[in-house]
């Protein structure tokens, strides 16, 4: 290649693919090559594909598209939704928008019921949020039972617009965004082992965003563009969301799922949270257990499993701040199971034997506390 | 070190500084590290910075604060500023937000005159953005001037925030955040060769924001925090933007810059813009110059020059889609040499040599248009 002189480092230090030049059409090409390769595996258009900063900032996005819209239509989100959803929420009631919740079953999950319920108390609704898997639970929601619901439903005189985080579901269960006919959704990349600081927003429809920045993204989300981050993104779904892949993983974690809740069950000082998950029920992720022990809170445990050399959580890290547990409380889960709650989560490359390590380790740790 | 098992891939793929277990804490320490570093060269202290994904989302999460603001407090901003800020007050506009407007000089450059009369024109300012160096022509703005002003002035009954882009600044032209007495400041890691996706938002006290995702980075930016992007924006602002590293490197550019201003001024096809620019004059910053080229359009000069390997802009790569070049606009350049412009950028590994060939391709391209 002819050697090449870059003056345009007030861009960037290097190829930035808003630039005219030929490092900034290389960057440029690179940017929508991964776009087209997300966009295969998720089997959608690559021009229905934004690139963010990660799941939060996909939400964000969506959410306060509606602060673009005339008029003050009413924005629902369920009670069993990610930080990132619940805060904007409040952020949008702070400045005065007009909001409604959607109750969860004892699942964490929105049923069609609960949905129907929720659009009947208002007749301004113009945007849902629901996510497809909980991120404390596990528990899947059947997004096209309710998309169906919205679609025909004739609230106001404009379609209802359905955005859905897909955070826990991309990469680990199968997932169709066409045929659950989403008009919005988010994915991020460090959940299926990419880097930190990219994400997607899929859009099926171009949406007034609230603020467009340096205009990148077709408009829908500002900065320079993270080519290496939107490459690295494109490299983890094809090695982790192909949906061949997706069912071989699936396979093998709802195995590993299966001995150690069935291990669990039978262990007397524990109690699955819902109570009613069994192993062999398929609307809950295999890669997510929320498990409580009986008279050990659920810091305490953590610790003293982390003491031991294993790692697992209470609430989600976006939460680990907010001792309330929010999502367990609309769950109706009772106070002292709640303060007892442990989050327990694998991924594609746990195996068999960490299960029965990690077994091991919390009879080690009940027989002390 | 022991062997750890890792049950928290909810939270993250790996490590999440948000987690509580002891992979969680070592990433917290990791991040905490980088942001040490940061401050330590940026000479503030550690609490007044926050991780972002980039320069563009510190502008817009200085300027949506003002949302959670009661009131309507106006907020000004120069006509010379980077496209983020430009957005972001179309977007305040659009929701019914009071916003004013500060005039430049013909350098791009906002004088303590041009920020008094900004001001004496209304009587409800709370919130003023103004960058340090313009990334179209390099004019330098002197900041501590106009903080006098803003900060003596008793406008209304609470002191006036002034917000300072300082993404062309960092790892450039020496800077003091403390002394200048800024409020609220943005650096992206990309224009001073670190990766993209990561940047920093200076607040000089914390600040209610429009929207704080999961409440990471103490409620002011949500999304899992990118420690390898942090760590990685610390070895950049080391490598580049310690003051002595800076004042080196700057006497080098300036050597470089003004070989070719001096050679471009005598070149009568050629017109600085600002026309009163010189090579000695220190009130432009030595990395970036806008110059036209007579009867040659801009995007006809830069493609000429990409032919011969040589990488230059017209206009920021922020806003290279929209062609009215608004900032040359309001610095009173008239239209043929705004259709002519083009911004020749440097970096610091860009060599004298560079310098000599790049003057030679221009004339090479003169020869011939």
């Amino acid at each position: 290649m002819e050697k090449r002189f870059y003056f345009d480092w007030a861009a960037s230090a290097y190829r930035n693919p808003s630039s005219q030049h030929a490092e900034g059409k290389a960057a440029k090409d690179a940017l929508e090559q991964a776009r087209n390769r997300c966009a295969n595996i998720l089997n959608v258009s690559p021009q229905t594909l934004y690139f963010t900063s990660g799941g939060t900032e996909s939400n964000s996005i969506a959410l306060f598209s509606n602060l673009m819209r005339p008029g003050n239509g009413r924005i629902l989100s369920s009670l069993a939704e990610h930080a990132s959803i619940r805060e904007a929420m409040e952020t949008l009631v702070k400045i005065g928008r007009s909001t409604g919740k959607i109750n969860v079953d004892s699942a964490g999950r929105v049923t069609p019921h609960l949905l129907s319920k929720a659009l009947s108390q208002y007749n301004d609704v113009r945007f849902v949020s629901i996510m497809s898997v909980n991120n404390e639970t596990g528990a899947i929601t059947d997004i096209s039972s309710l998309t169906d619901i919205l679609h025909n439903s004739t609230i106001g005189s404009a379609p209802v617009h359905f955005h859905c985080d897909l955070v826990q579901t991309a990469g680990k269960i199968p997932m169709d965004i066409s045929a659950w006919d989403i008009d919005s959704a988010s994915i991020s990349a460090h959940k299926i082992s990419g880097p930190r600081g990219i994400g997607l927003l899929y859009l099926k429809k171009p949406i007034e965003v609230f603020y467009s920045g340096g205009g990148q993204e077709n408009g829908k989300r500002g900065g320079t563009e993270n080519v290496e981050g939107a490459l690295a993104l494109a490299d983890c779904l094809e090695m982790y969301a192909d949906s061949k892949r997706v069912q071989e993983n699936y396979a093998q974690a709802k195995s590993r799922w299966t001995k150690l809740l069935e291990t669990l069950v039978s262990n007397k000082r524990c109690t699955i949270i819902p109570k009613e998950r069994t192993a062999s029920d398929d609307t809950f992720s295999p890669y997510i257990l929320q498990a409580a022990f009986k008279d050990i809170p659920g810091e305490v445990m953590a610790r003293a499993l982390d003491d031991l050399g294993f790692a697992v959580s209470t609430g989600s890290a976006c939460s680990s701040s907010s001792p309330e547990r929010p999502v367990l409380a609309a769950m109706g889960v009772e106070e002292s199971l709640r303060i007892e709650g442990i989050r327990i989560s694998q991924g594609h490359s746990t195996t068999d034997e960490d299960i029965e390590l990690l077994l091991n380790a919390i009879d080690q740790v009940l027989k002390f506390l």
